[in-house]
């Protein structure tokens, strides 16, 4: 699927900051939210930006590669979590409450047989993916469909008026399949790429590195970036990745959360560069991997409040960060409206 | 003034922990805010803790060290800033609006005469405070009137069934009167205190340091807590710590700002060394200062964004956070809810 994805327009970054910089305010004391009111102003091509309509979509599949042992939890979590989010209770769940987001369970392809009547939106391109010790993970042609299924997910958010949305992954062993894309994708060495994940000990890290560094032993593929897309990804990940590349060709703000999706935005951006330019990073965890990830991408997530959950949570936990810019920018008054002293 | 603050019911702690681990996602995943939730849980006493009717109290007032030169704006910026708070215009104002807090603005003791309707709380000790460099910035009479004036407005707020408070502050020069207090209760060197404030250049930070050095010099007092809260104190900081000791006797969580709010939670903290248990950090800023406090204090603040505005604006903004605590405790399910595999 191809992408027309056009810069946000930069030529009213000094129009934004000029406002920003005559609020009722010391200069640039509002700190990160100044910076981010820049951004939404370009991306939204205005100097009064509103957030519409909030989506957040979760993708859930599951991965051959958690056959190896490399997550202490069992495939089975997968589909019982997924279960979870559509009757309300998982961490996901209040988030969106919280913060008016519309949850979208997408089934990317979980192991698993859903009823037709299940509240989950059914896209499943099978049943897991293949071990990427042994084989890749997808074909081909599984990933251009999974890209294009996130696509229209987004589409679909899009006519229904949104135009900030947020996306979130359940999938057991999907930082391992996420450590192989950052790995292969920036350079930094598997052996850092490679961490707890949401909640290993010390011998299943050491042994989920092993399994990985053997994988990367026995890939022959030609190293392109669909290439390691489709061999390591996930189905989840890859819709994520069709989802993001949709998004900003349609100017919608994406939120990303953690490593899996940061992981994510890194395979998007390494098909179209300029898709980072409508990415705001929610949350820094503490797992190395993706700290060196953001520095990669020079990204400056909002919160750092040592979440290790997934789910998207870190990303719709930051959004009322997101919301603070743009009524910076909209109710704040400038000195000259309000006859105070400017005094910086 | 007296209080009677006891500790929150410790007890709860192991039965807070216990639900919060049950609940659906791997121990510890949701980092800080689980921390949150068991302060919260044993301030409220309760499993199921709710947050009511937030208010922000902004307690604004003048200081006699302005004459000195150690800020750059002019004293009118104090009672400008506060009509552009009562009109709705200001950094605070569109937080409090987002966030649903009732916003109250005390006239502590601005150097301003102010009309009878103006829309704030007339609670003016003097039109700003003495000049520290000489003499003390305010009697011991007028410290005991500014601690139960700030009691009192708790208490009102609290009548309205208010149980989550914050505080903020406008008064040009108060971080100098900030890094007195901070110097003296901590020990940190006086020129680890002295910052850029809301904006300084290099030049005038170091006249302020200047400024500060001799009136420490000049200080001859007895150099006990209530004497330094006096001497360098600004009548906005002392209704403040007044305010927060209230907060802590009512057991209403504390949100606590930047440097100036910390200051004064460290005051409050020197005659009630139980009033941090009820307090909650919104930010921590760049300025090394307010760093090195939060250090000593042993606070683990919620938002690191780079904010320097004042107006308790860190505080407010990051509400949503201790939200999403409560919201987690009261509406995520645990694995036996679920029937999810108990992975960790």
């Amino acid at each position: 699927m191809k992408f027309q994805i056009t810069p946000p327009d930069k030529a009213l970054i000094p129009k934004l900051q000029e406002r920003i910089d005559n609020l009722t305010k010391p200069k640039g004391s509002l700190g990160i939210l100044e910076e981010l009111a820049v951004q939404i102003g370009c991306v939204q091509e205005t100097l009064q930006p509103k957030l519409r309509n909030p989506h957040h979509i979760l993708f859930a599949a599951d991965h051959g590669i958690a056959d190896e042992g490399v997550s202490p939890a069992p495939k089975a979590v997968t589909h019982q979590m997924l279960a979870n989010f559509w009757t309300g209770g998982g961490g996901i769940n209040f988030l969106c409450r919280q913060h008016g987001f519309q949850l979208q369970l997408v089934d990317a392809g979980v192991d698993c047989d859903f009823a037709e009547d299940t509240p989950i939106i059914h896209k499943k391109i099978r049943k897991g993916t293949r071990n990427f010790l042994y084989e890749p993970a997808m074909t081909a042609e599984e990933m251009e469909l999974a890209i294009n299924e996130g696509a229209k997910q987004v589409q679909q958010a899009f006519q229904k008026g949104c135009n900030v949305i947020s996306f979130g992954e359940m999938g057991i062993a999907n930082t391992s399949a996420s450590a192989m894309w950052t790995h292969f994708f920036t350079g930094i060495p598997l052996e850092q790429c490679v961490g707890a994940g949401c909640d290993h000990t010390g011998e299943i890290i050491r042994h989920k590195l092993k399994v990985l560094a053997q994988a990367k032993a026995n890939y022959k593929g030609d190293g392109s970036t669909t290439d390691i897309l489709a061999y390591f990804g996930g189905y989840e990940m890859v819709m994520t990745v069709g989802a993001m590349l949709k998004a900003a060709e349609l100017k919608i703000l994406i939120l990303v959360d953690g490593f899996i999706m940061s992981a994510c935005l890194l395979g998007a951006k390494k098909l179209y560069p300029l898709v980072q330019e409508y990415a705001i990073f929610g949350h820094k965890g503490n797992e190395v991997g993706h700290q060196l990830l953001l520095e990669y991408l020079e990204a400056k997530p909002l919160l750092h409040l040592g979440l290790r959950l997934g789910e998207g949570t870190g990303a719709v936990c930051a959004y009322p960060l997101v919301e603070s810019a743009v009524n910076m920018l909209n109710e704040m008054v400038t000195f000259e409206e309000m006859k105070v002293s400017k005094y910086f």
